[in-house]
């Protein structure tokens, strides 16, 4: 496709730019029908399928201005890894829809393609096909496909007794946001950390293999997402505020913006860190305890019930 | 839930919305975990799955005002259905994502989910998940995955020689929206083709067992889903018009429309037939040769190229 350099959508049309699309995606060896036909077909070998759905919409979930398209592309596949990622398993394959005004320019979506491509490559996942319309509004829908190798981590099972840990970076990237939101730049590390998440793929198997009993990543806000654990099995769950090291450029935003560093931590989404509960003793290498799971139902702080916004709602 | 008769999903919030939305969606005995966690699991007993994703856009894939969401719900889960009937599979799970102004009535999308969970009842599909999040217009994001007994018919295994044949209903859709465009709301029968399509769900299945050489369900145009077949396969397809018995109600809305009714069947979309190459003599029962495949490259009808646009595009 030979296009000017400030082509538009409407410019390539709708198969010129998929098949432009399409390249940007190589294929896995687990693929048996890539992209182009009425459907796509993956093995999956131990014949199960895990599968999660989210949608991504301009300016509540990524902001063109504050993020590069690659930055976006790497974002909303980084979620969706992520929740196989909270299952214990890992994610083969990605299908991607883009809804998008007709002025959207071709070399956006082309630079959004290669985001999603590098971060599906993190963990060997495909992008196996999507689909491409126009609509007011930049709208991404990804559904990812995977496997879990033993029985997948539920939110459900955590028993009194058990113990809190994370696994990954959490509260960065709404300390980022909260710096780009006041119009700086810096401290870039966070910055960074909201434009591109870190999630800790590997870990999520790991804690499978540790036996854990629930789990899950972190993407609405920690104490919402704990929350969600304590509900789903039916327990109380406290979290220790001392458990968490502030890392430093959160202490200085919290410094310079006059709040508390530790309502990132606590209330904070987007970095998809894992949380699960273990028997006590079983805690993987490079995870951090962070809590105590008793009987009882709601999440507290030291205690005490958390007070303000745990986490995100969309309505 | 107790909410008022016009409550918003804002009202309703969105994990009250969700709970509700998951008790209109009952599970078969292949889903082994279903809605609620981060991700769903599936029994995939042949190794393999099949998966088809499309995005449909307010105003431009369904109209409010001319369809109920009961009407919308069917249609967009057919479309996906169709998608893995023309591979000559069966469609299992959907997940769903919805983007949704917050004054979005609760109604509205309870009877949306009764559309969606009626329509994956005739085919025996479970909707295992999906997302719910604020947007400026709805955008319905719909996942299939399923399986397909044997090779999967693709769309380019055409070979010179075979013949071309259509199953199920097609123009009748075109014809239902071509009254809609002009106001008025009869034949009835084509309205309700244009609200509610029916695919025929067991064929995809029949034309593998009967050797299908390619594939693909008219979402688009027939002329144009043709050339995707005659392109993917590299072959010439010619059409034969008079191959179409064309029904009485599009014989009826050509007449007072002054428009001729072979150009909905030639060019309409959103019936979801499906059209497939058969080595000669292999045409199974309920399906009708409507054409023929030689060498060569493009789609003609009656051996001339067809006068005017063949099928939708959506930039």
């Amino acid at each position: 496709m030979n296009l000017p350099v400030h082509a538009t959508l409407a410019d390539a049309g709708e198969f010129g730019l998929i098949a432009e699309l399409v390249r940007r995606f190589p294929q896995g060896a687990d693929v048996l029908v890539g992209p182009g036909d009425d459907a796509a077909v993956l093995e999956m070998p131990d014949g199960r399928v895990v599968v999660s759905t989210d949608l991504h919409v301009d300016s509540r979930h990524f902001r063109r201005d504050w993020m590069s398209a690659s930055d976006i592309g790497h974002k909303v596949a980084a979620a969706n890894l992520s929740d196989l990622n909270a299952m214990g398993g890992r994610a083969t394959a990605l299908t991607v829809g883009l809804a998008a005004p007709a002025d959207l320019p071709v070399a956006w979506a082309l630079e959004l393609a290669e985001g999603i491509a590098e971060e599906c490559a993190i963990v060997g996942a495909s992008v196996v096909g999507g689909d491409l319309t126009a609509g007011d509004q930049v709208v991404l829908a990804v559904t990812a496909l995977g496997s879990v190798a033993g029985a997948p981590v539920l939110r459900s099972g955590a028993r009194p007794g058990d113990v809190l840990a994370l696994a990954g970076r959490q509260g960065w990237a709404a300390g980022g946001l909260a710096v780009l939101a006041r119009g700086f730049r810096s401290p870039r590390k966070l910055v960074e950390a909201y434009q591109r998440p870190a999630p800790p793929y590997p870990e999520g198997a790991v804690a499978l293999e540790h036996g854990a009993t629930s789990m899950i990543d972190v993407s609405d806000g920690l104490l919402a997402d704990v929350g969600h654990l304590a509900e789903a099995s039916g327990v109380a769950i406290d979290v220790a505020s001392d458990s968490f090291e502030i890392a430093e450029p959160l202490q200085a935003v919290g410094a310079a913006l006059g709040a508390d560093p530790l309502r990132f931590v606590l209330t904070g989404g987007d970095d998809h860190p894992l949380v699960a509960t273990f028997p006590a003793g079983q805690v993987p290498e490079r995870w951090t305890t962070i809590g105590t799971v008793s009987e009882g139902s709601g999440v507290t702080v030291d205690g005490t019930t958390y007070d303000g916004p745990t986490g995100h709602t969309h309505f």
